[in-house]
């Protein structure tokens, strides 16, 4: 299967690091809104401009698409579907409806299959609510995010003035944590669910203590939650705080038995390194799933749960039931 | 959607409460090959004798298979899956792709859908297998059971000279657990993953000794673990261990990155007060699945690995992308 990638930043970069540990994958290409000649990717790979992608529409079964979700990808996505089969991970939740009625449109006409909003959340997280509410339907489940670098968050702080850089960490409340595990089934606010943690380089002569309320009643990222506000020098950012890890979990806790007797929990939790590298391994692989429908004759905007998990591994449907099932 | 019940013990009683909770399902009946008369299930529904089968090929949309794997399912589903769509449990790992040829010959000729090996392993833990092996390539993944109530155990402990009663629970070892964890990937034998602990009661004058060294060097059950015994009344084993828990987790670790730098963990973990009614649940979520695709004209035999999460759930695609992506 011959993918190509779509813009190149830490999820583009990943996403070729991806792709070189699949065997049945072959990357032909990045493709880049600046100057490909100022970009020298480690695998070796051609980089061209975005412009020329309309020569590549034989050369690529499916373009990975790395835009990010507030301006990218609610036009790329789109546009792009238009001409190939495709994946993105738009991740702005409330917009999905519309995102998905875009590219929905954009694809059936052109015969295209394109997957959106494709990661870890939306994506597998997803598709285990799915799951667990679909066994458990007597119950409730749960997202906890973190611990992790939100970069939302982070850029939200680092746009206040005196602020130099900055990196907010995303961190689940163990006793709404355990809560929840213990089946409590409790009624739980984001700001019960997680606390926030920021590490601020801050400008020579700047008014920490400005900066420090700036940060704590922000509206919507901060105000509603424990904020814990450290600064640190540019020393120590770059020391301690230069990865991108994340993580989370999804925990469906429910009832079973004639008169709800019996409870079980189901969880599924992520412990990642680098998010956007990890989230290029989800990518990949529906990348891989998104090859085999358009080959059965599937069109149209698709997410994670339209997936069978089969068509998401290099193995044959005899090798998995032999070994995996 | 119609379904009905071919089995009535444990898992059949399960599967009768799983379908009450389930507003889009409605229960028509349970088959048995005992008297129908000595049945009196909670839920009130009829109790037919299974030779009565035939009858209701159009009344009935999936049948739900609630035998043994052992000596029931491997001639009854292929011979139902004739007349019906069906779905069984059928965990006998090595002989899945004997049990699937079987089926699928049947199903694809009488234009029926039979998905076979749903549970939670096979079933989820295999969902999570594929998922894991297919993001993270470069990695291991491990699984674990239980704590948890081994029926198969306890029953060869039942079957010893002087053993009244009996029950098994299987327990994952601590440090194994935690290297995998840890990412290690650690080479584990079973013996290595798992240990033993038994509750014998011994019949009046039996010799504990010589059950207990029965118990430790029975081949492939105990000889290759750290087994404990533990002599306990009657009265004791009513009292403390007459639930059927379980449970378990997969767990997949790899590396990302050009030179394998980041690494990742994807954990999936069960606690299951009832495994028999967990199971009931995972079996009428994929019985909603079964006759989604029996009605968009899929035939054959098929297994968890085959179907897309969307089938699962009574929520509409757009609810679910408005509400679960």
């Amino acid at each position: 299967m011959k993918v190509a990638i779509y813009g190149y930043g830490n999820l583009g970069r990943g996403v070729e690091y991806a792709v070189s540990r699949q065997e049945d994958m072959e990357l032909v290409g990045i493709f880049t809104r600046r100057d490909p000649a100022a970009i020298h990717p480690v695998s070796g790979v051609p980089v061209y401009a975005a412009d020329r992608l309309d020569e590549f529409t034989e050369a690529v079964d499916v373009l990975i698409l790395c835009g990010g979700s507030a301006t990218d990808l609610p036009h790329m996505t789109p546009a792009l579907a238009g001409k190939f089969h495709v994946v993105d991970s738009f991740d702005t939740h409330a917009d999905i409806p519309a995102h998905f009625a875009a590219v929905d449109k954009a694809a059936a006409e052109s015969g295209h299959v394109a997957l959106i909003s494709c990661g870890w959340d939306p994506g597998l997280f997803s598709l285990i609510r799915v799951l667990g509410s679909a066994v458990l339907p007597d119950g409730a489940d749960y997202t906890f995010w973190g611990r992790g670098v939100s970069q939302g968050h982070s850029d939200a702080i680092r746009r206040i003035p005196g602020v130099v850089d900055a990196r907010q960490y995303t961190v689940p409340v163990p006793s709404a944590l355990e809560a929840v595990r213990r089946g409590e089934a409790p009624d739980l606010t984001v700001g019960q669910k997680h606390t926030r943690e920021c590490y601020v380089v801050a400008a020579e002569g700047a008014d920490k203590a400005r900066i420090e309320r700036d940060i704590k009643t922000m509206p919507n990222y901060f105000a509603d939650y424990e904020t814990t506000v450290h600064f640190i020098s540019e020393e120590e950012l770059q020391r301690n705080h230069a990865g991108i890890p994340h993580g989370g979990c999804v925990i469906r806790t429910g009832k079973t038995g004639w008169q709800g007797e019996n409870k079980h929990r189901l969880e599924f939790d992520l412990t990642l390194d680098s998010n956007p590298e990890f989230t290029a391994g989800v990518l990949v692989a529906y990348a891989r799933a998104v090859g085999r429908m358009s080959r059965r004759g599937v069109t149209g905007c698709k997410t994670v749960l339209d997936v069978a998990p089969a068509d998401l591994s290099p193995l044959s449907p005899e090798e998995l039931r032999a070994h995996m099932l």
